[in-house]
């Protein structure tokens, strides 16, 4: 039996096996949307991969990521747009949804963290074309304050949105909620992405207490303290009905487990813990 | 020789040496101004503590803490209460510049962030008239949104000073670089701090790349990523112009170094990364 609107991002689990076999597990749970990461599609071949998706009409809601943008000096920046262009093309070749942007941090020994943001700006404008011309829309992930320095210095909706605003249509935005649980301007900035049409993906997963770990220790969902149905409900009411995608990363918990436990646990929750 | 405009925050070195130890290595090194902790200054006890103040001429920036107002129930509530009207007294005692306020997170198993936040709000209103007639101005402290769910639901300076907007001029904020740092609204938000004139403290520390524990691993001056001295150049011209007040936690590094070096390297570094 399929699972209607409910997408695996395969960093969950990610520990346990590669691309191919991640994707019999999903389709075993009756799941037809996944978002892999660059380096899972790299290990098996983006050709073969492209096959995979293809003969099992799997849809991507997303491909794991382009991004980091900031550089130290003007060698980096090309490497840094060259190498966004290179995960356009492959995101276009998957037919994904959307690339997925990480934005970056503070470059080198940096401080100014207003001019890594500029750099952001910058070089999501310098790829865009590119994007526009292989269809493939861009979505920033605000990524939690505590990332701001060495992974992503777009840390709130709001800010990415200002983004999206600046830059034109095809650029949007990426909610994961563990991300972005704790805003005080949630509601507002959400409907605010949904009147812009910019809501481009939906990932969830789960604020722990205690979080033990800042990169690997976040939730399954109904674990945790994040109002998951009221946030769904918030970006449904805004517009955007697209699949929610699991992206758990876990090294202590749920990449210890077999992959098919923890698919099998991402259902039952997604079932219990997430509709609006 | 006294060192102006320099506040140590006795958490800096709580692991090495009780209050009186702790003043004096302070006075030693010339700084004269602190801000203990409520569980320090009941360790040696509230009128020794205000005896070792007056006896010495020290200023305090700030006592630590009050807060922690959302509860599950009614009794919890009002015990919360009676908690902050007692820091309250103490930091009347004591004569201090404000009591700093941790506002608390989610109650119990709560999901509901924006109820405790309306808890925090109403917490606040409720001790204020105690506040006002103790003559201990209140200073929220916005914690870093990693904190939301068990520290703090306040998690920008913004939305600390929306509840100062709606409560009265004696309640204000304590602006700590670590939590406040990666904000986008930080520039525009301390002018509006400035203009309601509602800066009560500055603390400093630095953030460290990488952040190996949420708690307790918080950077010495300079040895992080934050731009200290653009932040008390935003500060000062919102018209602040009290101590910066050195807060670190540091589990690790600095708790496990000799106060004695750890304050001479605080003052080394407040002269050569912290000033506008």
């Amino acid at each position: 039996m399929q699972v209607e609107g409910l997408s695996i991002n395969l960093a969950t689990i990610r520990e346990q096996c590669g691309f191919a076999e991640a994707v019999d597990i999903c389709l075993k749970h009756g799941i037809t949307h996944i978002a892999p990461w660059r380096d899972q599609v790299a290990k098996v071949g983006l050709e073969e991969a492209v096959r995979i998706v293809r003969a099992n009409g799997l849809k991507l809601t997303g491909l794991c990521r382009g991004g980091f943008f900031p550089a130290i000096d003007r060698v980096g920046w090309e490497k840094n747009l060259d190498d966004n262009r290179r995960a356009i093309d492959e995101a276009a070749a998957l037919g994904a949804d959307c690339l997925v942007l990480v934005v970056g941090g503070l470059p080198g020994s940096s401080k100014d963290i207003a001019a890594a943001r500029q750099m952001v700006s910058n070089g999501i404008a310098a790829v865009l074309p590119h994007a526009q011309a292989a269809g493939v829309p861009l979505a920033i992930e605000p990524l939690h304050p505590m990332y701001a320095a060495d992974r992503a210095c777009v840390n709130t909706l709001g800010q990415a949105l200002d983004i999206c605003e600046q830059l034109g249509e095809d650029v949007g935005v990426a909610i994961d909620v563990y991300h972005v649980w704790w805003d005080p301007d949630l509601a507002e900035q959400i409907a605010r992405a949904g009147r812009m049409k910019r809501i481009f993906a939906h990932h969830i997963c789960d604020w722990l207490v205690p979080t033990k770990d800042m990169l690997t220790d976040r939730g399954m969902m109904g674990d945790g303290v994040i109002d998951l149905k009221g946030i769904r409900r918030m970006i449904e009411e805004a517009g955007f009905l697209g699949a929610q995608e699991v992206e758990i990363f876990s090294a202590d918990n749920w990449w210890k487990r077999p992959a098919d436990e923890v698919i099998a646990i991402c259902v039952e929750r997604y079932h219990s813990c997430c509709q609006a």
